[in-house]
């Protein structure tokens, strides 16, 4: 829950977040779903703490081939999202960064998740979800925990990496990729994102400001198979120093010194190989589960456009179950 | 900021938190005050994180004698708060913890702090509020802050234990409370707090459920002049075993087994030796400290009382000042 | 190394430590070995940390038959090492704890990891070893880290967990295993191991007292692929309420207010299926790597046993390797 | 205890540590007795983990105005101790950091406090000491844990900052003077201590390597009356960023991202306003404390010495009181 902050694997609180869309043309419902919805709170929804932000995304040639699939949807060279973005455009040689041979520029949205998390479950409230907070061995217990006093007809598995050991889930595709990031007092002139670094392939350079004081998180890595949820000093340094590198005007010229870091942070994305799953599955009693699980590094980007997809499986059985409240596990 | 949950002396996210008069009736504007807004947001805002719930405040003779100031206020015989709440009644002998000598209960407020210190940033934002992160040697660098580019005409000084050190203020008066707090899954019938245990004068016994899956808070400690902000496991272990002692229907009867720990928290309360300090100091230039720090165990009891007078001090300047932004320093 | 006591994945010094025979007869060869030289050490070298303490185990009928294997060598109803311990005798009916079937008793060893370990790196300091730090991304990168400036011809690998993912190893039968204890200044009768526990099959119910003022250990828990380096409250609640409720004694009567903690810890062991692996391998240039990993919960137990056969690998080599010094890895 | 190492307060194993002398010549015998320990075990009991390094002072002039009155010593233009290391010598303008005007050389030892705290308890242990642990109210309590049965004739006051809040103690000119730390695997070529660093009043520059493998510190803070036990990853970078800039080479010429961080650490030195406490008082019925706390930075400098003070004020009396045992408290 919000404020449940230290919970390995509870890694919502611990992304920038932002809106980068990653997927290829084809499958980009999800995220232009979302960007929708977005796009409205950052626009008309101040206190859900998301606002609109400038960013850069550079590449270098030399990452396009060894690059995790999704990158080849936000570092595209002619990418479907130009279209997306009303004031998309290509960068020009000389506001590249050293090395960097390419790169494009919009406007999308940062998002504050120490406002958004706690704003979403006040929506929530306000639309008369009851919070409830059990430890389950499986997910079929939900079935009872329904605040109807009936048992629920539908229980919508959104427990993350916990999916990898929750009872009658036991997905073993899921595995952590672990992200570690610095949240610092100082600004920048626009969200960056660059295609790799020189720091080896599991260390990754980007940054980004988020809403309402919030502070600008630097990142970062990706390093699937790892469970460790101490910050690494070391990992740290580097995230420090390449930001330092890249953008000297971050620190106003200081060096690394002119870093004010607030807090280190790690969290173990909801990795799933072959990713997201979203589907329903019977446990019989007129009890459905809807899985919606796997998000790795795109929690918030697909978050409403998955959302809709629960919610359409669901109503495709409405007629027959009417009568049934619905349950959401959280591990 | 709301999510900086680990920043020693940020003692507002650990605490309970709850609306039970502490003052003495003739110092009790500003809890009246509070207590206004706070019933509002109950009844109508569900976003904001807080709810109705019963309390029951239980007495020893035995710790009235020594009871540090503000517990004559809550656990006063004849309280004149009986009139502020519909349902005041005095307990039965029969409802009695053992132990316990006499008793109120009444309907009031608890607090999900995860959810209501963002909500409340969030309507700041909603307001124009511009956020900052700095962090300032003195209270008057405060001064050239202004979003507005102009200097500022009031600093309002919120920045609690930090008081103590902030260059301008340094307050000698200011010293931490130490505030220890278990938070747990468990459900409980109704919000207790007792004034005293058998565990030594700066150990305590209360606990609140609090709004919207926040969980159970349970304490707790009033440690003057501790600045040990690691939880004690011996301090948790005495927290616990007290509430399973004294309603052993929170832990549905198991013993401390059945408490299901979600996190240990400390807070270091903003203790002002001599109460808090609300008032306007001139720092030349046309611009005005307000100050507004000390609140010890009082923060939310007190915030909205507090907050009008701030407000009393400015307007009582408007005429001059009216071309001149307002900056808040925090530390 | 020693004093890094927070690195995830360096089990050895949360460990109890002691010694209980845990294979069967036939393959008692490398605890016999351990045994002679601990026993040693509690007797004539107390600065090493170890001293002579009695131990009662007792065991359940029911937990013997879902046991981990190497249960059945300490709770065996008539084990070898009945003749190992002169004092070794069956417990008496009315010795036994509630619900406890059977069991044994006789006077082994503690070891305080606190101490034993630095002096096991001051012994190595004084017969001349050199020590380095490093990260080594694959285990052949020690071969040119020995202090004799020539390459290493034995590299001698005791990385534990660290061989899941050390270049040139990566044993991915290696696994932890999550042992969660607590350190109380309680003091005890007797160290106490027990078969079984009613807190389900992941929870373990054991005590023992360190030597010199080490404090008392109680635990614990055996959680296999369980990463997780953050102790859990709710399990150190269950643990400290088992020694309670079996040994009242050690809270004096007082309950698990008179458990006085010192601190919470976890250790991840490094768990291989298949067991210890000990064996030589070539890598090729008159190099040879002599792995000594996957000691599970076995360490200390086999630790004089395992450094024997390591040096008998090596000693069958030492006509063609005379030359070349011996590196040691350690992750 | 040894291993206890997260207890704030107990500053020992987060100290560097060296000798380096810091009194003046008229108060140095303390000094002087411990060196030749110190010196004894560096060249003959290498498991105690003491080894020789060169170190080098360096000095700005304007430091020497306005630092705290140890430093003088050290830094002297001319320091009584140039007698007491063979190969003292003045470092000649070459040999100098940029912006450093003077500084000397000489071979003193570097102490790995991680196997030194251990082994010292080992030489008690060997030496028929008896070790307990409690926590007491007050320093009198500790007449009746005697091990011999019959009440302590002396009570050895070591408790340092626990000076502070000991009843019977209660110490109010102990305060804690925070040192934060950074422990790397690097090597240095030379232990490295300067008079003043551009990074303001409370921070410090220095380095030393431990023996045995036990890694590198790097300082470093002097911040009085600060009781946060937390590193801050600000000064953390701060004083990563001066090593590298005085001495690149550490860092291999990498810059920070050649430094490899094993830890950051906080210990709270326990200054004392007058400077150490040796002396005893009598509590009655036969019984004398004997207080030796208040060592600041200087604990292992003066350690030998201020022993053989405690062991004096006790043979003083050792005529009437040759039948009791001796307690020393530890909080």
């Amino acid at each position: 829950m919000p404020g449940d902050n230290n919970e390995p694997g509870y890694a919502s609180p611990w992304a920038g977040a932002n809106f980068i869309p990653l997927q290829p043309e084809h499958n980009s419902l999800r995220e232009r779903r979302t960007w929708l919805e977005l796009k409205r709170l950052a626009a008309s929804v101040p206190e859900a703490g998301i606002h609109f932000q400038k960013v850069q995304l550079q590449r270098r040639h030399k990452d396009m081939k060894d690059a995790h699939g999704n990158f080849h949807g936000a570092f595209a060279e002619n990418p479907w999202f130009k279209d997306l973005f009303d004031d998309f455009r290509k960068l020009d040689v000389s506001e590249l960064a050293p090395e960097y041979d390419a790169g494009c520029q919009f406007t999308t949205v940062c998002i504050n998740t120490s406002i958004y998390l706690p704003w979403l479950l006040g929506q929530c409230a306000r639309n008369g979800v009851k919070f409830q907070r059990a430890r389950l061995e499986s997910v079929e217990e939900a079935r009872n925990l329904s605040h109807t006093g009936t048992p629920a007809g539908f229980i919508i598995n959104a427990t993350g990496l916990g999916s990898r050991s929750l009872g009658g889930v036991v997905d073993t595709k899921m595995l952590p990729a672990r992200g570690q990031t610095v949240l610092v007092q100082n600004t920048i002139p626009a969200m960056m994102m660059f295609s790799g670094t020189n720091d080896g392939p599991v260390e990754e350079i980007y940054m980004m400001q988020r809403a309402v004081g919030g502070g600008t998180i630097l990142g970062g890595t990706y390093e699937l198979g790892n469970w460790n949820t101490t910050p690494d000093p070391n990992i740290a340094t580097r995230i420090i120093q390449r930001v330092v590198d890249t953008c000297p005007e971050v620190a106003e010229g200081k060096g690394i010194k002119g870093i004010r870091v607030i807090r280190h942070g790690v969290g173990l994305r909801p990795y799933r190989e072959g990713g997201v799953r979203i589907e329903k599955e019977s446990i019989g009693q007129d009890t459905w589960i809807v899985h919606n699980y796997g998000h790795d590094s795109w929690g918030y980007l697909g978050s409403y456009g998955c959302a809709q997809e629960v919610l359409e499986l669901i109503e495709g059985h409405s007629v027959n179950q009417s009568q049934s409240g619905v349950s959401k596990a959280r591990l």
